[in-house]
């Protein structure tokens, strides 16, 4: 049972609502002797945090991370690491329109059902705030890898779709992504997108995106079979990101189109290297890393809060409408590449400690 | 940690090779006093259970189902439920041949280098056999659910792409599906898809497919917030399947190209009822059941199994060549139906009984 | 794996070291609605947090605690409860002498050799201060389950043996326990103890206890068998209490001594309610409480950290010895009833709500 | 959640009612390339089956392992193992009897209040039948464990109290415990014990036991801080079997007695070598190996099966009276001893695979 714990041997658990004083986690199952630091984990929080363009939410958030405890003279001591962010910038006088009515999209409904009880500010727990504490546990399992796995050990995240606009895979570059505010990985395309945010962004709408997220440097045989795959790990880990819908690994929904012919990855050796002809499986055999670049990717849905007025009802089971004002990113997709590849060196820092556990002593 | 169990209240542990001499597994934290018996489980079986067209393999297996524990003068005692299935068509020759190749697009690479050792007549361990558990596990599930929820629930998956081949969703017939032995869901186009399977078969070539399951009759407030998110969980259950490259819970990763207001599900008041204009979210709110049809699909590769020739690698390190023999099915998705049938009932139950612990008490 | 976190359904992850700014816990699983606020926690805080009495501790820590979530409007909200502690009181200069020293009795030595690395200040992690965010946890399952059980719910423990010295149990007192300082059920040996514990503390030495813990109200039907008995549970939970070295259930240890007719609870039906002659097992029968008073006792062994001087290693591998000056606890067993309290709260509701899961729904 | 699993990584799930036509268990987790075979478990589960002479019950079991999966061409392979025990001296006309009446001491009662049925056939799940599952998995663990840890890794269990008689421990003798019947360590009192012994059980009447177990070549930093300590995790294994009342780690509850002084294992270095004065901590040090002999003890309360007749209640409410005929063990406690030892080489083969999970790569 996990309600809000993610992982097996590396683990965090994380807590706090949108309005709340504060959120935060706690990372456990850390090997010890790392070097860490606040700014190792602020790095990648800044990466995430809002009102750093005109295409995000313009609520300020300083995300400013403090590291509570199982740090000691700046290395990792074994012991759970407690990392705590305060909330800052709260209106939560935006919120007092959506106390009683249900947005559609939101979990709003939902909550309310289960729960019988929901602290609407914000959206409560429901709200995307909480990624960034799985983007400050994913800054320490980056900084884990990196040290286990060597300099060839690197995850990038990338938009590979905006909306209605695709971009061109043969273009990806690592670096343009790191400069470019959208996460776009294909210079060619960048001006067009940022055009179509912006006029989606006018018009009081929004729209869904594709992200896609890539790890090199995974060495062969991380993963265990059956109900521990690496790929429904990483499933698991981007279908429980806010508002994703949908998950592909290597060829992903497109493989159902292939022939076994097409599907195929054809293996050669090439001196010591074991070669892939191509990459469908996304670097995972059986649940298992084949050596090959892990490749997945998830989708975005459109954001739930627009300006268009939508039908809904109230908690008094009343039938009304809705128009979400508050501040809102037009596309939440985008703020969703850290995210991915947080996740992502978490999941791949909890299976590389359990093949060790299993397979190497 | 749980390489080879799957649930959290309602778990189940699985176990068993390709061709050893059983498979089975465990069946734990099932409700007490729900009659249940071998039949029960059978049925489900024989849906699974390969030889019984000539769109699947020929392998012969009677999956015949033995009650082992747990049961008593017809009903759950709340013990552990251990089903036993006997192996009894093996011919290991057959796999003689891949005793030292390995089979491009399956584990045999991955597994021998996480383990140094692997099974590999029939492909052990990796072999799609183990999914009978899974769906001796749903039978159980699916008896449990049916009385505590009543005859409104029901879960259906039937396969709606297979190879390049759709069909059209507006013509889904329960009914249908559990007549025709490729679980199409429409009529019309079910001519089309078998002679088009049968190429297939006859090229000694594979194709992919997709299927969707749905559950009806589902409460609201089944989920929970996070890291147990209904569909978060109910991905991972499908992404654990052999094969399985990608998952869709609603629109998918469709989703990424609507804009919010075509992705809003608009809600309304009739009477008591709560109704949704759409179901772009597939039934799943913040992770959580809003009482509309829970909808999922996902994708399922090609046998990797082929007659062509393929380039591949030896376990000494050579380049070689395979072509493989042996009995296959042409398309493994169409068995897959009642396998994801069976993991969504395992879903659902679990996160039902999850839901009584914290909330209903 | 839970390295930091305790329990099933209703869980703690708990974190912090001795001499960090912070030590709290993260309470997942809780169940919604139920009214609680930091005075709930705060009062039970208060009978664990030392420099009290001249029995305890000099060390002073308000233990003031903070809610950082998952309660709004005064209520839980079934997400999870983040509690804060900031450490105050911190003499960090204390404990220069032990940097390099292993004080025997203590985990210094294992720590170090484990980790490679430790926070040496005030024991860092290993230090009883942890216990803290247990008294906390246990404060809101007390609360839950006052809720969900009544008012003839309640847990109450007491000192029962103090170093050398026993009392009588026949005189155990509930109202007396919660007003001296020891925790001394029995009013006749108050004054004994007193004198007895002073002598120890002026000597520098130290001493041992036992500590019984008692639960009244509790249905039938708690526990589960096999691998989650309750008796099991509480056992673990009272062992993981720093210096506890034993645990007995009912007759505990002493059962060995037995006949099958002795240790035999006789059982008898009065009017509606079940009736038993004795209560050898402690209120637990196979794993699963029966209805009557469970009762466990456990033994703290004496403080390590005493004037005494005695022979040890250094780091270095050096022999040298050792007189830990500080501010210690004459004994450590005292301060442990709250701590007992709350694990046998923690574990009760767990088990309240496991039991929900599995047989009510 | 894990009702019938036991273990975080290397797990072992058991199954299977008394009277049932099997019971057995699926042990995951295992490392691979261990040379494991059906008689290296035979040889243990031997050591704890009835009808072996006059001191135990007279039920005659072979106990025959089967191992159904994981292990191939002599060795694991790092998937489940699933073993399977053929149930055969069945008299179940013997419980006729006990169907409607409640056994005082048994889970009779509870198990039919909490689940509302229950297999009373030779106590069901109840039956201490269940533990020849916990000796085949121990079986496994001590194969892993000698060859990870070397000739030097030894876990020994003994009888040090049979009912009101102890016995000498320092003339603990290995050797002399592995040939005689009793488990006894001191030859100079088993004769006294056998007499007891026997009248105990010409009177119809049973007795209670202490069982200590020792381990011994357990490299320092086994454990884990806080909720997966060492001896917390001991001491649920050894509080999980049947009929268990109390434990001990070390010098357990007497340690309440001790003065700091005493308690206190004063270190020194000689040589390489840490040495330890003495060992009241029973080899661990806040919850973690500290490399000196690991030491337990238990209690096991007198069976609860006797011909003495005792008052109780039927199901039906009555009050009514027993006489447990049948054919049942004088001291339960006699055949907890490879039961114990099998569960400390579970727990310590955990700890070091979660040792390694964490610490070392």
């Amino acid at each position: 049972m996990s309600f809000n714990t993610f992982g097996k041997i590396f683990r965090f658990t994380t807590w706090g609502e949108s309005h709340g004083p504060a959120i935060g986690c706690v990372v456990d199952g850390c090997p010890p002797n790392i070097p860490i630091n606040a700014d190792d984990i602020q790095i990648e929080l800044n990466r995430r945090k809002p009102g750093q363009s005109k295409f995000t939410t313009q609520r300020k958030e300083d995300d400013k991370v403090q590291i509570l405890s199982g740090v000691f003279e700046g290395k990792t001591t074994g012991t759970p690491i407690s990392l705590i962010i305060y909330n800052k910038d709260m209106r939560s006088r935006d919120y007092e329109t959506i106390k009683n009515k249900f947005r559609p999209g939101h979990a709003d409904f939902t909550y309310l059902k289960k729960y019988g009880i929901r602290d609407y500010r914000g959206g409560g727990r429901q709200s995307a705030r909480e990624t960034a504490s799985r983007v400050a546990a994913g800054a320490i399992a980056k900084k884990v890898l990196g040290i286990k796995l060597g300099k060839k050990y690197n995850v990038v995240g990338a938009v590979t779709q905006l909306g209605i606009l695709g971009c061109n895979l043969k273009n990806w570059n690592d670096k343009f992504i790191r400069k470019n505010k959208l996460f776009c990985p294909d210079k060619s395309i960048l001006k067009l997108w940022e055009k179509y945010l912006l006029s989606i962004r006018k018009s009081g709408s929004s729209c869904g995106a594709v992200i896609e997220v890539r790890a090199r440097g995974i060495p062969v045989g991380l993963g265990a079979p059956i109900y521990s795959k690496l790929d429904m790990d990483l499933a698991a880990a981007m279908m429980s990101i806010n508002a994703v819908k949908g998950v592909n690994i290597g060829s992903g929904m497109n493989s159902a189109q292939l022939t076994g012919e097409q599907n195929s990855d054809e293996m050669s050796k090439k001196g010591k290297s074991t070669l892939f002809k191509s990459n469908n499986a996304g670097g995972i055999l059986g649940g298992i890393s084949s050596g090959q670049e892990i490749i997945l990717s998830f989708a975005v849905k459109p954001t739930s809060s627009i300006l268009t007025k939508r039908k809904t009802i109230d908690k008094f089971g009343k039938n009304t409408s809705i128009s979400v004002k508050g501040r809102h990113d037009p596309c939440v997709g985008i703020r969703a590449v850290p995210i991915g590849e947080a996740m992502m060196n978490c999941v791949l820092l909890d299976h590389f400690l359990m093949h060790n556990a299993q397979c190497k002593n």
